[in-house]
């Protein structure tokens, strides 16, 4: 197992750390690079963290399907500009048992080409429309860059994908905000900071129209993009000769949205919540929300009444929702069972000895702010929900104060490549809205584009671009970004 | 779509007619051969069969993980017997982006060598076992035999799979009755009849020390083998020198054991309980338990009454827990609907009109016999629970009568060949327990053999070999099968 490692000075070590010693993740041990394994406790984060999605989609009228994961050449290729901006990272498959295959099959990148494929069978007239699609899925890129645990896998294993249908351009303006929307829910559940940009010309989903990406930023200050929504225009409908009835019985090209989430927004959550000692989660996806550590009895009688205390206790948390877990475990000291606790991010620990059963009392650990109290067994259940509301409130407060920090403006070149060289994070300038200056100063700052706000900030009028000085139209954030 | 089709004598074409019309998986227009898409309606069953399965798993201690999907080319061949048994089957990835790979990948067609290769880091010692890992994910197989909806696709794509680490042969043993038992409750739950064999020698998993497998009988008399467990010694921990301290210090190869099931259990469901009206589901797997369909009201008074009284009956089901769905659509007559739920399998349909408002009743109808019945508002919930109660266990007992006939006990190879070409099902026969004698029998019968029960039968002492006239052992089952 890798060497502890400290969150604030040592980040990206600090994850790899934390994946393995929490039981979250085996990056270290598969013999292919970009590939690890989910272990069983990273496993009920994960199902938790989808769990979550789901509802939130399903909720808006999106409804769960299963595509194939290969995807015939013919497919893959039909697409000019999708086939070119993927081409580099995909995995054929070529061979079937002993011999070679007719048509190679791509593993997934992405599945836009299956949709619009199916949708020529399925969807007919605009009664149909809008449809609404999403899966759960893996999906590969062959990286050449150098691989990092659920933040550039070459198998994303948690790739949620919706696909929109649409029978006019506006309908598809109005799905981007309604999945804006939705994923803003989404962070804001998880307590995960974003800041929402319009990605430029040179850096939009290959095939899209226009790409809104989220970003956030991770410890050691680079921008990591956790949620893409592209507007698709009838670009791959028409590649693909998709066409549905309108109201006036004309034909016309489908009109479609898609978006995506994968692994990088567990990664946030690890991130940006932990700490020195560890995990810290928030109660919506901690497999364990409260553990209650045994603080050994002397005699038989007390044990046994302490194990009775215990028992109600745990009961009674359950019977309002709470997931409980007794660590029971002997052998092992209740130091060493903080410890274990601390580290796998428990929200909320209770330590209950047999002083607290002659007091009738419980001690109540929370794991964000180490503080601990100690208060009535009959207020314990009230205490425990109020404090499960308050740390997801606290932990949400604290990443958005953390990550405004992290986002400043400047007005000059060098003003921008000082922050983002001395203290990283996300740096706003001015900008005329020209390519060329954007790339001029992606090179300049040593940094990459985010993009642009949505609408143009107030602040920049009057400013100038820092680049070619000419009036500026909008802002543009540049980061150093994963 | 394919055009309707009956149940009773036209089964494999009933199979694809109701998979597509009942929106569960289309089967027929993906471009590549063996694989389809899980429509939102399928994808509903398809998930309440993986949780239920999961409720039973983890209930028994098991921990799920998810398993990388590409196993390079030096592991997936460790294991001799392994490698053989697959090698005509596997899909190779042989490039990235636009390389040729320097080590080739397979598609996971089972997870036996990842799952040993891991262990090797994971376990150390004696007191971590058991160890009892499972995921749920796609498989896939080159088959090279014709291909069948949800029966023998080339992705599998609800395969379940468990892979258990034990200190010694008799806890395998131990973990073997386990997972028969944890199969016994799954199939049962579902109603599913099924017949327990160990497969014989020469039809074991590869790799295996033996295999036992669950089979049931499809409406065309063929048998499908619906899951399997396998006892796999020490045969992949010797392959990848996996070894643990035991509790004498010594060292030695980790036991395992590992089980399987597939969309084949989806299959099943369909098919074993359809009939020519379309699915029928058991409530335990219905997306929607209850669908309301209002019968139309004349005036607009009746109709905003009728609405009340319909969301009152609605909310209170959804309080006892039940999935209610309530059909408001317009422009469709109430007849249509009927057809409409009935193809779709919902258990339960409460119809409701302006009369039923006047009169304090509704009118029920279940679809495993299509029967109808009045019954008082008040006595609505009750009815519906002991409804869905009754059709679950209908549906399991009329199931396992309709299998029971159709497994057959035969003394001569005439007889098995007579019943296997005329009535089909599972024929047993005495057996001399000899490989020769099992291979003969299914060469005369032009049947397959599905193996011999866990312990000889009673009916067969003094009984001899059908085909070499030895004193029989055991018994041996053939079936035409999938």
């Amino acid at each position: 197992m890798a060497e502890r490692r400290r969150w604030s000075e040592e980040y990206p070590r600090w994850f790899d750390w934390v994946l393995e010693a929490a039981g979250v993740y085996d990056w270290s041990h598969y013999p292919v690079k970009g590939m690890g394994v989910w272990l069983p406790y990273g496993y009920k984060i994960r199902r938790l963290v989808t769990e979550l999605i789901r509802r939130l989609l399903d909720e808006t009228g999106h409804e769960e399907i299963l595509l194939p994961l290969l995807i015939p050449e013919h497919l893959m290729k039909r697409e000019a500009e999708h086939i070119k901006g993927f081409e580099a990272e995909v995995y054929w498959v070529t061979r079937g048992g002993l011999h070679e295959l007719d048509v190679k099959l791509a593993l997934r990148p992405t599945s836009e080409t299956v949709v619009t494929y199916m949708e020529s069978f399925w969807l007919k007239s605009y009664k149909q429309l809008p449809a609404k699609y999403y899966q759960i899925v893996s999906i590969f890129r062959y990286e050449t860059k150098a691989t990092r645990p659920l933040i550039r896998l070459r198998e994303v294993t948690t790739f949620k994908e919706a696909h929109t249908a649409h029978a006019d351009f506006e309908d598809t303006e109005r799905q981007v905000l309604e999945a804006i929307d939705v994923y803003k829910r989404f962070f804001d559940e998880l307590g995960i900071p974003y800041i929402i940009s319009r990605r430029p010309e040179w850096d939009k989903f290959a095939g899209a129209v226009y790409t809104i990406a989220f970003d956030t930023v991770m410890p050691d200050g680079k921008a990591l993009q956790i949620g893409t929504v592209h507007n698709l225009g009838q670009n791959f409908t028409r590649a693909f000769d998709v066409k549905i009835q309108l109201p006036d019985e004309t034909l016309d090209y489908i009109w479609q949205t898609s978006y995506g989430l994968s692994d990088r927004v567990i990664a946030a959550i690890i991130s940006i919540h932990g700490d020195d000692r560890g995990l810290v989660l928030p109660p919506i996806v901690a497999p364990i929300q409260v553990v209650i550590v045994p603080i050994p009895a002397k005699s038989e009688e007390d044990e046994r009444k302490l194990r009775d205390y215990i028992e109600g206790v745990a009961k009674e948390l359950r019977e309002k929702g709470i997931r409980v877990h007794v660590d029971w475990r002997q052998g092992v000291t209740p130091g060493y069972k903080f410890y274990d606790w601390e580290l796998k991010g428990v929200p909320v620990r209770l330590e209950i000895g047999p002083r607290d059963v002659r007091n009738g009392t419980v001690v109540v650990a929370r794991r964000d702010t180490l503080e601990k109290r100690t208060v009535k067994r009959e207020e314990a259940s009230e205490t425990v929900l109020r404090l499960l509301d308050d740390i997801s409130r606290s932990l949400r407060e604290r990443a958005w104060r953390w990550f405004r920090s992290y986002v400043n403006r400047a007005e000059t070149v060098e003003e921008a490549r000082r922050i983002l060289s001395e203290k990283r994070g996300i740096v706003e300038v001015p900008w005329c809205g020209r390519e060329e200056c954007g790339r001029k100063l992606e090179e300049l700052t040593d940094a990459k584009v985010l993009g642009s706000p949505l609408q143009p900030p107030e602040w920049v009028r009057g400013a100038r671009c820092p680049v070619c000085g000419a009036p500026a139209v909008t802002s543009l954030r540049l980061a150093k970004r994963y």
